[in-house]
């Protein structure tokens, strides 16, 4: 039995995570970011396909979804949640992500995000990872709402 | 420490509670649903709020839902996948739902599916659920895509 002590550090150990993360996405570093992925991830995008097997195949959409998004990025979480057990965590939080345009325009919006980690030999790993936005189901139209 | 045996065994405990749920789903028994959910979800659905805080929002968000999505249901897990800890599990499944209109004719798209379980009191409950379509961002619309 883990004692509650215990636990608390690791939710904090998963909040440092997820913050290291959010910095490697920022500095558009790609390399640090997929240091946090799992090879066997399953990954749920917010754009173009229902899924992502496998860090090579997610790899190769960040690099696309890079190039889209020009300028300084925005990649901001908020209202972020985290469970922690021995071996597995999760997190949720809102993100406000986006660019800038050559005029320095912001240009961004608010996603959901759910993150699953496992430990393997001491280190956390996202195995699992599911962006979205919320549609209109009257028009299937993205709704860019905010918190 | 656990052993891999008790996870399995854990393992095959959620699998069980994912079915029974979605077998409730199908039910359109709103009762049956929420004897999953923790009182404290937080549920990111795939539309109309960035999120829903706590069980009583997220009903009245499936009763909206049950009444804009007539006749038979139809509500599959595939590639279902789940993993567990002692206190903590997550599954992830793409969904094909929908419903069937008045002349017979499904309706339905593929969707994605994360679930989060935190065990209390001895019995798993939801905290964490996250539904989605992926978009595409040249038009923001929702692609309605097949696995």
């Amino acid at each position: 039995m883990t004692t509650d002590a215990a636990l608390a550090g690791t939710e904090s150990a998963i909040r440092i995570e997820l913050d290291a993360w959010a910095d490697a996405v920022r500095a558009r570093d790609i390399a640090r970011i997929f240091s946090h992925y799992d090879a066997d991830i399953v990954a749920f995008d917010a754009i173009a396909q229902l899924q992502f097997k496998g860090a090579d195949a997610y790899r190769a959409h960040w690099e696309r979804c890079m190039a889209m998004c020009p300028g300084p990025m925005i990649f901001e979480l908020h209202e972020v949640q985290v469970a922690a057990d021995e071996e597995l965590a999760f997190g949720h939080a809102l993100v406000r992500c986006g660019g800038t345009d050559p005029d320095g325009k912001e240009m961004s919006g608010w996603m959901r995000m759910t993150t699953c980690y496992r430990r393997r030999d001491g280190r956390w790993r996202v195995i699992h990872e599911h962006f979205s936005a919320p549609f209109d189901p009257q028009d299937d139209k993205v709704l860019w709402l905010e918190p």
